[in-house]
């Protein structure tokens, strides 16, 4: 077992069996609210409590960090994006945050490993500036994989002793779908040419450099793909590292976490590895045009909630979805049940089938 | 054409134009927020100004409605239900309640044609105690589909003219699926077989009887498939002809709408065909799990935004799709562009692709 890592204990079953059972009072048919019912009954398993209660402090946690591979023609923007878009998310202009404000979450960034220097409340946990380019070297340092984790732990720590119910990690890194790819496609056993999308939009030639950079990292990572934290140091980075450090602490600390798209559920599948059961404590919250992604959501046995056809990261898919989850909490804590309403139950038999016998 | 009704314009074009152009410039790939694009964009062309301003009225209209259907054996449920279930609206206690507070929206029911006696708040547009069992008899006569379509005209223009800025229509009857299946199977050249679900829930044999229910409906109504509103009078019901006009109605009034789940698309469908063009000011919430409601969706041309497998009813589908219809609002209204926000824009040419030449 990896340091700091160790198996995880699901959601109460007490709790959910007794959520399921409230299902059935409720004042709709059983299951008529499909999804909705399963969403509700897992928030409560989640917070130990029927019904649950309504999120009051979502949080969002943006990991930012480049990626060396991004020198070599694989995405449509230029590196220097990434520092950008910090001070864009610092500003309040980027869609994670219209997202945010409209599903009543906050924005936290954190720079794990920006190219370029950010200001200096962002960069408590940052590990080094870009991560290597993984088609030629490694991603990090042992001691850097190490520190990344970490980090991520001490950030899910830091949120859930503030209160917070419910988390959610973003990222944001100019060529990060390729490292996401590789580690994916190196855990589900999937061909690169399967597994490589478009990203933010590369052309035909850039999908193609990109394969081969998948290819050459899945090449470099063999003889690590089972051991998740080497992983992570051959064809990772530190951002993706942080995220699995967060995502495994969150479930550690029992607080449910809504999953973004291909970059967080890439650093899911490592957490899962590290800390077996973690999973119990996620939803997906979407399903992104990037193949890699549904491969991932298979392999974690995780199902979406939304398929919308988004790729933008940053949390967007997650903050999509969390009015969902709110739904879902709302019918489990405040409708009526059939006794209360004074509103009958199903017929065990039919009203009147000999009416038919005509 | 039949009265009151007639061929609807579009939402504006050249806003629509405007929003597409203002996708391209705010701080995200193009393309990336997938659907939350285009429903930012529809809801900007049917509001006539980009960017488009949030939802601040958005309103539920619970039609209430009992069918004679549901004498012979087709639902799960006794027919008293429909007017507890009205009680239950009005005491807040209803999924639909819970789903509105948590989405922002304001429910009001209005009886139909519930077979019971129910408050006078809500029975200003009563048009008889339930619609008549439509495997065996007219559901309505020509007094009554013309004062049902009317009913649902004046109800949308009180809530258009009160500010409304989105309209959901709920349904609430029980048997109201054996209706609304046997309409839509008549205008999709559906067959009974295939198109009759579960609806609230009955066993095999309920199934059976609620298939032969649909397909003497079917029959009684074949020489009215080409006249919506005759075949709304012979095989459909009060409660869904009010919905029709309302639906028609709206569009008229260049106010959007949410459609829920199988039995107001039933409605969608008569209404497009009364007032052509209607449903491009509709964006269809989810797809339930009743088979017509897919055939309806698909003859209307429209993609469900959820598929959470829900059937309910109420309006309960699209007021959980209603904070996705925000949440792309907001990315519209309030990200930052890549000129605003300091963002470098896609190379036109890879960064370093030279760098690949190894």
């Amino acid at each position: 077992m990896t340091e700091g890592f160790a198996p995880v204990a699901p959601p109460d079953p007490e709790v959910r069996a007794a959520a399921e059972a409230r299902q059935g009072s409720l004042t709709k048919p059983p299951g008529s609210l499909g999804r909705l019912e399963d969403l509700g009954n897992w928030v409560a398993a989640c917070q130990g409590v029927c019904p649950p209660k309504q999120f009051e402090r979502a949080r969002v946690v943006v990991f930012a960090g480049d990626h060396g591979v991004a020198r070599h023609g694989v995405s449509a923007y230029p590196a220097e994006v990434t520092a950008q878009m910090v001070a864009n998310f610092r500003a309040g202009g980027a869609a994670v945050n219209a997202l945010a404000r409209v599903a009543d979450a906050t924005v936290r960034v954190v720079d794990i490993a920006v190219a370029a220097d950010t200001e200096p409340a962002v960069g408590e946990y940052k590990v080094r500036r870009s991560s290597g380019a993984i088609d030629r070297e490694d991603a990090l340092t042992a001691d850097e994989v190490a520190a990344a984790l970490a980090a991520g732990q001490a950030i899910a720590d830091e949120e859930i002793d503030a209160g917070t119910d419910l988390l959610i990690a973003g990222d944001m890194g100019i060529g990060n779908t390729t490292p996401a790819t590789a580690l994916i496609a190196t855990l589900t056993g999937t061909e690169p040419v399967r597994a490589v999308g478009r990203g933010t939009g590369v052309d035909d030639h850039g999908w193609m450099r990109k394969v081969a950079a998948v290819r050459d990292a899945m090449w470099r990572a063999r003889p690590s793909a089972r051991d998740g934290v080497e992983l992570l140091r051959v064809a990772g980075g530190a951002d993706i590292a942080a995220m699995t450090g967060f995502l495994a602490r969150a479930a550690a600390r029992r607080t449910p976490v809504l999953l973004d798209g291909l970059i967080v559920t890439a650093a899911a599948l490592v957490a899962e590895d590290l800390a077996a059961g973690a999973s119990a404590w996620w939803v997906a919250a979407h399903r992104s045009t990037e193949p890699a992604h549904d491969a991932a959501l298979t392999k974690l046995k995780l199902a979406p909630v939304l398929d919308l056809e988004m790729r933008l990261g940053e949390g967007s898919g997650a903050l999509t979805a969390l009015p969902v989850l709110r739904a879902a909490v709302a019918v489990l804590a405040e409708m009526s049940t059939f006794a209360d309403a004074g509103v009958s139950t199903a017929t065990a038999e039919p009203t009147s089938a000999v009416d038919l016998q005509k």
